[in-house]
C-alpha cells in the first residue's frame, strides 16, 4: 500500500498543467498569476511631497532668507508649478509633485502666514530635499514587481492596478465535476427512509474547493446503475478536467464505479493509501489526462482526502508554488496503534505565546462529522509510531 | 487622539446589527449562521454495519455453530432484512443496516464461502455487537449540532446537508460602497499623466472584503467637486449599509468630503487614531446608522485600516463571535520611536517548531505597497514602547 507521501507524489506526477487565460483584474483575486508584472512607471512616479507646507529653494534659506512670497498653491493631482524666484514659495499639499526649482518642504506647523507672505519660525532648521520622496526610490519603471506562480490576494490587486493593467493572465479555472454515487443517498428536501443517508459529501467538497478558489464545480448524484454510470461519467469525462467521486470505491458494495471507469479508458494509478481515515482512496487518469479522484464515502474521510490530495493537485496543476508546511505542537498525548498515517482533526489553541497548539478533536467514528465543526484542520501523525506525547511537533494542515 | 483599542471599541459600539435572510444551503458557505441547527435524525440513523462480512446471531456462535446458511445479501441503502433462523446468516456490506435478529458481524476476511454456506475460521472469536455502530451513538435526533454565530465552512455545509435542510438562516450580506475620491486618481486603462496616480485602493478594498465573505461592494471614483460628492454620496447613503471612502481625509488638500458628509447628516465619531500607518482615519455614522469609514489614501494605510477596523466591524454587525487573537514572535529586533501603535507588515516564517515567527517586511514608505506582496499580515507593536527585541511576543493580524 502506498504511503501518504508516495500517494501525493504519484498524484502530482500524473496531473496535467492547466492552461491560462486573460481576465479583468477585478476578477483576478484568488486566482493563480501566470505572468510577471512590471512597473508601469517609477514609484513614486515623481518627486512626491510628503508634508503639507511650503516648497522653497533651499539655497535661499541657507543664505538667510526666512520670509517668502506665496506665488501660488499646488494640490495633489496637479502638474508641477515652477518657482519663479528664489524669494518665492509655493503652498504645497501632501502627495503633490515637487515644484520645479524647489528642493525643500517646510511643514505648515513651522510657518506663519500673513497675507501673501509665509515666514519660517526662527528656530526651524530646514535641510535640502527634506519631505520629498524621490521619484523611483521605491522601484523603477519596468522593474518586476510580481512573479508568476502566486495567488492573487488583495495586496496584489492593488499592485496590479497600480501598474495600469486592466487584464491579467491567470490560470484557467479547471472544470471540476463532483459526483456522489450510491442508492442509499437522498438529497436534502426529499423524504429519507430509516435505512437511507443524507447526501452531504458533494456539497461539502464543492464548498471546500470554492473556498480555495476553484468555483467551477457542478455536482451530480448517480444511482448504482451501470448503464447510467457509464453514460453520465462518460459525459463528465468529456466535459471536465477533474472528476471527484464520493463513495463507490469500497470493494464490498454493489460497486460498479471502478469497472465503468475502466471501460471509459480511465487507468487506475493507485487504490488505497496507508492512512486513516481515507484508506480506500482511489486515483486514476482518463484518456485525455483527466484526473479522477474517488474519495471514500464517509464524511470525515471525504473531507480529509479532498484537503490532503485534491486541493494540492489542483494548486500544482494551476502553477502555484507549493507552500511550506505548517507545524503544531500536540496539546495532549495521543495513542494511535494501527500502522497507518493518522490524520487527526484538531482545534488550534491560542495560548498567547506565538506557539501553535493543536488540541485533538477525535471523531467518534469516521461518520461522526459533527465533531469537525470548530476544528481548524488536522495534524499528521507518522505511520511508524503509535505514541505521540503532548508537545510533539507534527505537520498541521488547515482546512 | 484615540488609541487603537479605543477606536476599535468605538466603531463596534456604533455599528448596527445586520438582519438575516434564508438562503439555499449551497450558497451558505462563508456566511454567518444565524440559527442553530438540530439533528434531523439519530446519527447513525440506524445500527450501522462497519465491515463487509456476514451478519449472524451471536447466540448461535456462542453455542458452537461455525457454519451458516446464506439467507440473502444486504447492501448499504437497502431496508433491514430479518434473519429467519439462527442457523442462517446474511451477507452484509459496510454502511448497511443491521439485519433484524442479527447482533454480530464477522468480517469477510475471516470466513470461507462454499456454495450457499459461510464458515467462520476456527480461531476467530466473534463477540456480540461487534462491527455495529449503534443508532444514535454519535448524537440523537433534535440534538443541537450547530450554534448560531459561526462562519459556515465546508464542514458545516456537510453537517447542515446531513440534517436535511435545503435553506438556512444567515446574516444578510451588507451593502457596501467603496468610493475612491481624488482628482489625481486615474483608473487602469486610461492614460496617466506624470503628476497623476493610478487608482488602486478601491479594487484592493473590494478584494479584501470579498475574501472575507462580503461580496456586495460596488465601487465608484469621485472627483473633488462638492456638488458631485453631495449628490453621489447622498445616493450611496440611501442605498448602503456601509460606505468606505479612500482618500479625502487628510486636512491639507482640496478636501470637501468631511463637509459634504456633515451636510448629509453623517456625524463624525472620531478622526485620527494614535497609529502608524493610518493615523488620519475617520469614522462617522449616518442618519440611518450607516457606518462611514474614511480610510487614509496611501495604499499601506488603506489596507491596514480596512483589515484592522472595517472587517471586524462587518463581522461584529453580522453576528460573528470574535475570535481569539493570534500571536507571533518577532524574528528580528525592531525599533519604532514615535509614540504611536505600529502596524508592521510581516512574513510568517515556517521554522518547523510549531512557533509562529514574524519577519518584519518594512515598507520604504507607506506608498511602497509592492513590498506587501508575500506578507501574511502585520504585527501590532504597542504605543508605549519603542524597542522590541527579537523574540518579543506580539499580536498578529493575518490579511
Amino acid at each position: 500500500m502506498l504511503t501518504t507521501a508516495e500517494a501525493s507524489q504519484s498524484v502530482q506526477s500524473h496531473m496535467p498543467l492547466f492552461d491560462s487565460e486573460d481576465i479583468p483584474v477585478d476578477k483576478a483575486a484568488g486566482r493563480v498569476l501566470q505572468q510577471s508584472v512590471r512597473a508601469e512607471r517609477d514609484q513614486p512616479p515623481f518627486d512626491r511631497v510628503t508634508m503639507d507646507g511650503i516648497a522653497i529653494d533651499h539655497g535661499a534659506f541657507a543664505a538667510g532668507r526666512r520670509t517668502f512670497a506665496i506665488q501660488g498653491t499646488q494640490h495633489a493631482g496637479e502638474p508641477a508649478q515652477t518657482l519663479t524666484a528664489e524669494s518665492n514659495c509655493i503652498e504645497i499639499m501632501t502627495g503633490a509633485v515637487r515644484p520645479e526649482g524647489a528642493d525643500c518642504i517646510v511643514p505648515v506647523e513651522r510657518i506663519r502666514i500673513e497675507g501673501t507672505q509665509a515666514t519660517i519660525e526662527d528656530d526651524y532648521a530646514a535641510t535640502q530635499h527634506q519631505f520629498v520622496h524621490p521619484q523611483g526610490s521605491d522601484y523603477r519603471k519596468d522593474d518586476k514587481v510580481l512573479n508568476a506562480g502566486i495567488v492573487v490576494s488583495p495586496l496584489e490587486i492593488a499592485i496590479i492596478a497600480s501598474c495600469g493593467l486592466t487584464e491579467v493572465r491567470v490560470c484557467r479555472q479547471p472544470v471540476v465535476r463532483v459526483i456522489s454515487t450510491g442508492d442509499e443517498l437522498v438529497p436534502s428536501g426529499s423524504p429519507v427512509a430509516p435505512h437511507q443517508v443524507r447526501l452531504s459529501n458533494g456539497p461539502a467538497i464543492a464548498a471546500m474547493l470554492a473556498r480555495h478558489g476553484y468555483a467551477d464545480t457542478a455536482q451530480e448524484h448517480l444511482l448504482d446503475e451501470p448503464e447510467l454510470l457509464r453514460r453520465r461519467l462518460g459525459g463528465h469525462l468529456d466535459a471536465a478536467d477533474v472528476l471527484i467521486l464520493s463513495g463507490g470505491v469500497s470493494m464490498g458494495k454493489a460497486d460498479f464505479v471502478p469497472g465503468v471507469l475502466r471501460e471509459l479508458g480511465v487507468e487506475v494509478v493507485f487504490h488505497k493509501i496507508s492512512q486513516r481515515p481515507g484508506l480506500p482512496m482511489w486515483f486514476g487518469i482518463g484518456p485525455d489526462k483527466q484526473a479522477v479522484f474517488a474519495l471514500p464515502g464517509n464524511p470525515v474521510s471525504t473531507l480529509v482526502c479532498c484537503r490532503q490530495y485534491v486541493l494540492p493537485a489542483l494548486d500544482y496543476a494551476s502553477g502555484l508554488a507549493s507552500a511550506a508546511i505548517e507545524t503544531a505542537a500536540l496539546a495532549e498525548d495521543v495513542v494511535f496503534e494501527p500502522q497507518l498515517t493518522c490524520f487527526l482533526p484538531v482545534r488550534i489553541e491560542e495560548s498567547g505565546d506565538a506557539r501553535i497548539g493543536a488540541v485533538p478533536v477525535p471523531t467518534n467514528t469516521s461518520g461522526d462529522f459533527r465533531s469537525l465543526s470548530g476544528t481548524d484542520g488536522y495534524v499528521e501523525l507518522e505511520r511508524d509510531a503509535s505514541r505521540f506525547a503532548a508537545g510533539t511537533i507534527v505537520p498541521l494542515h488547515r482546512w
